[in-house]
């Protein structure tokens, strides 16, 4: 039942490590178990387990000297944002020191003519969104959760509009980090791009915290459009609406967002939200531009939605319609849930070629009613990525493990298309055993990065590599 | 002038595996002086240190096995595409094998509906587009040169039109690399995301052949728009033409290529090829899209450019039309070097915020004057990135000293900017002095990754780290 492996510990350490940093830090080292087990994994099937303290330290230099700290007692660091993420990558398996960066949530700067904006690792995406609504600029990244900027890196973090704006990946210009012996390096200046030496801004995002810390981030901002519209339609089968998606991804339609809800998913959504939408396959979409390009590019989509046997197409640009036709979409989670009232739901997320995506639909849907799970289907398309939200009764072991080998089977048939056992979500705990059967050799250089930049392995244990 | 120190050298190694490799690869081992010339570095004042040898692998198996022997005798290996490279990334300043990769130039595949191509290193962009043109796709990077794509990703090339698609960082979906020990590695599917390990394409992209040889690339393909056009306006200056660049890029417009000539420029361009243009710094932008929309596009800066004091605003959708109003951008490297016939062009390059371009380039103006340089400035500046052509009599030490005061004060004035001392040339030999001002501690991470993954220090020694 997702139960990690439990990692020697070193308690002489850890217990020295709690006393200096009580005395160095006072009540900004918390060890009661609540707000230990809080800072645990809790957001899938997999087991909490909590570190031994947690650290909210203010600064660069306190973050630096916590893992200065940790590094010469060979005890764990376990950096944490909001805890939102899916895989186990908070998890102590091995004990040590959480440091939580929610308190380093200030934004250090906005350069509106750079379209940029420098901020610490805790400031979380909607607080750094009402920040720049005024100046007319956004940060696109949306990955569902309001989850801190510095975890978004952490685990190379995507959602929604990825197919327009790209992933953290795209979006983050530089970073400063401690890295696991205490040293502070920046990563990178304010130039939009620059060919000076390794990329080690890339070597940090989506390395969760496995490499070191993330202090604060340089972000690459979007002016926010002159106007948006949003599309749906219905189609008869995941095959018609794959189709649909990709001949708008061919023609070049700059979608902002493009989105697939199964029909079981399109049922839920029905029942929470008192809709009367078919229950079959439904894309939504978005359009970002001027008036004259949304009303151009929504219609376009629509020519090449009934192309494909798409019916029910529907397009807006005012802001209350919107919201109504993408309800469907927002509510998608709330929704799954109530198909099973009382289970849990556990989300996993593969990605493969946007002309494979079919297929791996189709054959999802064709598993998990085979092993008897309840399992809708939201996709981000345009990517290729999709996410299973499997409600699993956890109190029944033989339908928690028929879940677990539905998840296995589907990161085998993702890396079998070419693709990959985690578009968004990370490696973590979760999806360890699949990183080396899809990258085979690539992990054992992966093992020596990791082995040159944090020899005593402190930094966040147990995580990515096997 | 320009003369990068020679690194000791491993006789008894190189002479036992130019034996080797001879027996191997019969006349695929090339050791005669014209032709190991050829591939040392050509392109501008670094001084040419040719390899001992030049190989030319077939395959994947065969660079592994190359590199396998000279990792094993320890001899420098130094991977070569076309050699157009600016920073002396092929010199062999320990003399050594060079891997010259042009003869594996096969395309092994187009996925048109999941916009990917795989191809070998050697492979040109013009080839590859070329190819592609047929099927409605085209790949965007365009650094002026027909570079190999192999050679575009290891220097992390952009040009033209990163600022709408990219660099070669964002269009690089997974690569094939031998390792420095021979191994050989994938580091990713062909999912368009993926939050699987660490991001091994990035730290290949970029690395300047010095963490292994790129055998094989799957990169991002787009559509070819429906529909260009194309504007060109002249402003008062350069301050006034990058207030207009700024306020284009706020807007949202999603221009395709926007590049700067400085008022020399612009004159040797009209003394080139006989235009007539005002001889004032001169903005040049193309727009990608529907009719519709790149007719709007144009407009739209049209209106952005005449408040910032453009004169001259000119736009067209017709393709001889366009043609002629980049004629001034596409002449720009010949029409330069008429300035000054018999000298040799320099071309360094930097990036700035883009608030800072104005000030950046009125500055590069001045020292130049001062320093008594012909140097005409051509930029890609929605990207804060320019380059300026130093025109240098190579017969005159004291002007060559003066062009190298210039690179360098270049390099640090873009640095006390929050800018890098290169923006898509890379640092190769000729800016490694820069690499530790502008990173500092960070060079200290790279060295460590460096060291991890070529402990014998055979790939491409003598580049990027100091």
């Amino acid at each position: 039942m997702g139960e990690a492996a439990a990692l020697p510990r070193n308690e002489t350490g850890i217990a020295a490590i709690t006393e200096i940093l009580r005395q160095r830090l006072g009540d900004r080292l918390q060890t009661g178990r609540a707000i230990r087990e809080q800072h645990g994994h809790t957001t899938t099937w997999i087991a909490n387990q909590p570190p031994d303290a947690v650290a909210f330290p203010e600064s660069t230099a306190e973050v630096a000297a916590i893992v200065a700290l940790c590094a010469e007692h060979r005890v764990p660091v376990i950096p944490f944002g909001t805890g939102t993420s899916l895989e186990g990558h908070v998890n102590a398996p091995a004990g040590g020191i959480c440091v939580d960066l929610g308190r380093m949530d200030r934004i250090l700067a906005v350069h509106p003519e750079d379209l940029d904006a420098v901020v610490e690792p805790g400031v979380t995406r909607s607080r750094l969104n009402a920040h720049l609504r005024d100046m007319g600029l956004f940060f696109p990244i949306d990955p569902g959760a309001d989850a801190s900027l510095g975890g978004m890196a952490s685990t190379r973090a995507s959602g929604t509009n990825a197919v327009r704006y790209g992933t953290m990946r795209d979006n983050v210009i530089a970073l400063q980090a401690v890295m696991p012996d205490g040293r502070v390096i920046r990563t990178g200046a304010r130039a939009r791009k620059s060919s000076a030496g390794y990329d080690l801004t890339r070597l940090l995002i989506g390395a969760e915290g496995t490499l070191g810390i993330i202090t604060e981030l340089t972000l690459r901002l979007h002016g926010i459009p002159e106007a948006m519209s949003s599309a749906t339609c219905s189609f008869p089968s995941v095959h018609a609406a794959c189709e649909a998606v990709i001949a708008t991804i061919q023609s070049g339609i700059p979608v902002a967002r493009i989105e697939l809800l199964d029909a079981l998913q399109v049922r839920a959504v029905n029942a929470h939200s008192r809709l009367g939408l078919p229950e079959t396959p439904l894309l939504l979409l978005e359009f970002h531009g001027s008036p004259a390009a949304v009303a151009e590019q929504a219609a376009a989509f629509g020519e090449i939605a009934a192309e494909a046997g798409g019916t029910g197409f529907s397009w807006t640009a005012s802001p209350e319609e919107r919201t109504r036709l993408w309800q469907a979409r927002h509510d998608a989670y709330w929704a799954a849930l109530g198909l099973r009232p009382g289970a849990k739901g556990i989300s996993t997320d593969v990605c493969v070629p946007i002309s494979r995506l079919a297929d791996c639909v189709a054959a999802t849907q064709d598993k998990t009613a085979e092993l008897g799970l309840v399992a809708p289907i939201v996709g981000h398309v345009g990517d290729g990525n999709f996410h299973t939200l499997v409600l699993v009764d956890m109190d029944d072991p033989a339908e928690i493990a028929r879940a677990e080998t539905f998840v296995g089977w589907l990161a085998e048939l993702a890396i079998s298309m070419e693709g990959t056992c985690t578009g968004e979500h990370g490696i973590g705990q979760g999806k360890r055993p699949y990183l080396v059967r899809e990258l085979g050799p690539a992990t054992a250089v992966m093992a020596a990065v990791k082995a040159a930049l944090d020899p005593a392995g402190i930094m966040n244990p147990g995580k990515i590599l096997p």
